[in-house]
């Protein structure tokens, strides 16, 4: 999508061949572009959270194999860069969806082979994730422009958490692709964005990637959206996710639960945009399955801001040795979800919707 | 409750008679007591919350209309002054009840009496609340050792929202009394403090006093206690309100609405301690009745902190100009409420409940 009138992608080869990124640790504030040079600025890049969002991750991980196979091919180079790689954010399903798919296409090659096939492989990867979330997003918009007829035209009021646009895919993004096909449709949509504590994403990100493209949103904490739900003010969530169980339990960032539990109490549709390769077949109870990542406490004692000189920096809320938890996902159970905003439809958030849309990867 | 040893209560008299405050907008960095002289600044530290949590309001209000005694103790200035202290925090019920008992007090009286009846008012106004704290401190304790016992001694997790601690009390605090009586009373206590975005009261000063105390904590993100509930890692919820219906419905910090859903969902009970002065008689249905306050957006695009430096200064998390929503509170229907914890006792959040443990004040 743009930034000032340019198009962007979040990742992207440069014709010399050398992997580029936007560094997302300083947005909004500093548009900082960076070349991943090596295996380890790619872990870097992913544990570090330079990159974030699944479809990113994935691709970003794909790329840091082709890099890797470039300065060594062999076997065990492969096998030690899967381990490398999906070691930086365990939860990620698309991570390990990704670097599996790279081992499939280069195992079988010779090593000469691997580096062309490995760049390759990962600019398709890049192309179907932009691909799918278009289609994620026409799927989606038929979801608005059903509440927008009902409502008689007037404002479609979206309400969104953590960031699953643009910048957490490689184009389009998955929440935000039925936003900005309604807007390109002409519906009036107005989106509530979760700031997404502790790291900001929906205040540094979504707010952003709004704002570049002139959808109209406000700010909200992310305390707010039940009060918000319960006065009638949205019309909708929709959100993404970090991993979809087989029967349909959303496992994304922390705090999205919450808003499930307020939509259901309220009557408010609540509906998870996913690409397909972000369904985990072998899971199936979210709650019980899914290891939780907790991280560093200092996420949570501090914030990354802008100060009055403009400087990018940390800023402690709390008191000195303040102790913390910081679990950074949350599972949404599935009998929450309205829907699955998919690639190829929009299906019940069931092991049989799930199995229905998707009967050629089931059991994968 | 102490600090660094030496105990304080959040406002109180010297012994030359002028009215001090600890000025809550810098801790927990920075320990600021200032001397209120004026009703404006009486009006200023209500309105620019250097003091906040309803009975500490009401607290400061008594006085404020005292120091405007002595210096016009006319029917005029006791009619003004009650205009002007209650416009500054509309939500807060206990304002408003402070404002007309010491109507109620000086009214009768003739000019020359006032402000030594209004000093000697807002003193009794001080201690009662002390005394009120405490006993609701132990009908809470109660609820604690039921769990304790249950547990066979194990450890009991409290999860709280904002601040209903000693700072905003006069001393004790109400959802805090509880957990002070139940470490008084050697029972492991622990507590998840939700950082209560947008203004950080969690962090900012639940962490500062349980710290203070030695109360074992963790600090959490609003986001978090869905997550923790579901994983059995809350035995209970004590949020403080600011104002609680004739029905039960309770009106706290934005973001209590969220937990008391959670904690329905899984089973988790939720408990609000409450002094009788925050509950409004007059109202029934809080979603549809209560006037939620509405903040200026920079407290959401902005976070107060400790910069590496040591300055309290406020940085920017959200691009330029980004929009945003500022509720300040929610209100949080009584069927989602297991009990009130009340100075007399605990009972069903029920108009019912309420009227037969209030039946000398129900209809006031």
């Amino acid at each position: 999508m743009k930034i000032d009138g340019k198009h962007f992608r979040s990742i992207w080869r440069m014709p010399t061949g050398e992997v580029q990124i936007i560094d997302q640790r300083w947005l909004p504030h500093d548009l900082r572009i960076v070349t991943l040079a090596t295996r380890q600025d790619f872990a870097d890049a992913i544990r570090e959270m330079w990159v974030r969002g699944a479809p990113l991750i994935g691709a970003t991980a794909a790329y840091g194999m082709a890099v890797q196979m470039a300065a060594d091919p062999s076997d065990d180079a492969l096998r030690e860069t899967w381990e490398i790689l999906h070691e930086t954010r365990p939860t990620a399903i698309n991570l390990k969806w990704a670097l599996d798919e790279m081992t499939r296409v280069l195992a079988p090659l010779s090593a000469g082979d691997r580096a062309a096939a490995a760049f390759a492989r990962a600019d398709e990867i890049c192309e179907e994730d932009v691909e799918t979330n278009r289609q994620i997003g026409l799927n989606g918009l038929e979801i608005i422009r059903e509440i927008a007829r009902r409502k008689g035209g007037g404002r479609v009021n979206v309400l969104t958490h953590c960031n699953a646009g643009w910048p957490a895919t490689v184009d389009w993004g998955t929440a935000t692709s039925p936003i900005y096909h309604a807007v390109e449709d002409g519906i009036d949509v107005h989106v509530f964005v979760d700031e997404t504590r502790p790291r900001n994403q929906g205040a540094q990100l979504t707010s952003w990637e709004l704002n570049s493209h002139g959808v109209s949103h406000d700010l909200i904490v992310d305390n707010a959206g039940g009060h918000l739900m319960q006065h009638g003010e949205v019309d909708l969530v929709i959100v993404g996710t970090d991993r979809t169980t087989a029967r349909g339990d959303v496992c994304n960032k922390i705090g999205t639960y919450l808003k499930a539990l307020a939509a259901k109490a309220n009557g408010v549709p609540f509906y998870v945009a996913l690409p397909s390769p972000t369904i985990d077949w072998t899971v199936s109870d979210g709650v019980k399955e899914i290891p939780i990542e907790e991280r560093g406490g200092e996420e949570v004692t501090h914030v990354q801001g802008r100060d009055p000189e403009g400087r990018i920096i940390s800023v402690q809320i709390s008191p000195d040795g303040t102790p913390a938890r910081n679990p950074a996902f949350d599972v949404t159970p599935a009998e929450l979800v309205t829907g699955l905003i998919t690639e190829r439809g929009v299906c019940p958030a069931t092991e049989e919707g799930l199995a229905a849309m998707f009967p050629d990867l089931k059991g994968r």
